[in-house]
């Protein structure tokens, strides 16, 4: 998908939601562990209460690889029944040198699919570049992320007075553009939000943090927002686990719903 | 395994030679395409062939990720196949929050018993220490690496004059210790492994780039030997792909003896 089919369906949708699908066997309902596939079955669930309200899933790779080969299918699975025209995002963080980076590329980009992936940026350029050679895919990479460990070297100043996720953006800006290439920013910073933005200004930021980890959607949409929204606000406990039992997708649906009704105003105020 | 257990196995075989089981279809013998599960299978000449002579394996995740839920069995059948008195390292170089992170170690240490896996650090505290949690197992968190994008970020100098590698070697002592984390460090850059071993002087060292990527193994055991040992030199396609017909097991073997009598000497001179 590119970047103008993308801020297309947010404009069609009202929306820049996420969904995370962070799908953990202990935590689904108990009803659905007698399935063939339990964690197929939850995420299509949710796929069908939510695909008004969100505009991208994105699988914590994790969760997945967990649960062994098993999982891989059920991730296949799941990939493949997202409708072609939502956002895909495979939540994986990884990054290794040029040949490795590219081997990661293929196995999601081509042997799954998806849209778009998260990689770390601490090895460098010939980590990252692999993944920008693909035509409609992107690199996701994580800039400030929302996590309490973040400021441990994200927040180190350099000796040109640049924080490292500063760094992180001038470099990267240069290895790709607006149209390949988004960045983890973290709603937990409301002021370092704006600062982003300055720096890279037309790139699409992923933000998690908002819910569950406590960061605010106004503010976000405040210092965040471009002219194509550049925004993709993920929600994943907050949504997917709104209910427990039976009714989960309807609660999943009206958590979702809650959160497009916020962002269609907002869309409204700043876009 | 632990630290001494490590120790006393390189002084068994004298040598301190990690394999890199980075196993891909369009390099390995032709003749082994027929078989059933070819990955698997040249994994196991070469570990037959090689088991003298090292003290570690290292599958790069990548290589059996890219081929699916095909890939993940090769891997565990490789996991089973490898004694247990050698160490194996998952290099995956995963890094997630912490929810995602003890995911991750629990997919690579329990469901596949691996003694260690790779984590890249930009995420902080929080990303490393689900990984620390398990006995007897290890993170080897990424520091200075051998490629070329390393510069990119690694050495920047912060407004302390310390370069990004020494924080994250200064910060990660503090959530872990010799017995529980280890460190990527390159061979690419002699100078720098002195640097390295000054600021944490008992950990282990995984270090990559030499061979094909060029590092000199005298200066890795001159700058980075301590009273343990404390190395792990990894070498991949050197070995592996020593042989391209059938007689490449035994291309393997004679590769990883040369450098397993190498070691000997260093170990020899510097322990």
């Amino acid at each position: 998908m590119n970047r103008k089919e993308l801020f297309k369906h947010i404009q069609n949708k009202k929306s820049f939601l996420c969904v995370g699908l962070d799908t953990d066997l202990s935590k689904i309902p108990v009803h659905l562990l007698k399935e063939k596939d339990p964690v197929f079955e939850f995420n299509k669930q949710i796929i069908d209460h939510t695909i008004d309200y969100a505009v991208a899933y994105k699988p914590n790779i994790a969760f997945y690889e967990a649960l062994g080969p098993k999982g891989w299918e059920s991730l296949q699975k799941t990939l493949e029944y997202i409708p072609k025209d939502i956002f895909t995002i495979s939540d994986a963080k990884r990054g290794d040198i040029g040949n490795t980076s590219k081997l990661y590329a293929k196995a999601f980009f081509e042997a799954m699919n998806f849209d778009s992936i998260t990689v770390a940026p601490y090895m460098g350029r010939d980590s990252v570049l692999p993944f920008l050679d693909f035509e409609n895919k992107w690199v996701i990479l994580l800039a400030l992320t929302s996590n309490e460990g973040s400021e441990d070297f994200q927040l180190i100043q350099s000796n040109k007075g640049e924080f490292l996720f500063e760094s992180v953006l001038r470099k990267s800006a240069e290895w790709g553009n607006p149209d390949n290439l988004m960045y983890v920013v973290g709603a937990t910073r409301g002021e370092n939000i704006a600062k982003v933005r300055a720096l890279v200004p037309d790139n699409f930021f992923l933000v998690p943090g908002v819910g569950a980890q406590g960061g605010s959607l106004e503010e976000v949409a405040k210092y965040g927002m471009n002219d194509h929204c550049g925004l993709l606000v993920n929600s994943s406990r907050g949504i997917i686990y709104a209910g427990k039992d039976l009714d989960f997708g309807k609660q999943a649906e009206r958590e979702s719903r809650i959160l497009r009704d916020e962002m269609e105003k907002l869309l409204e105020k700043y876009l």
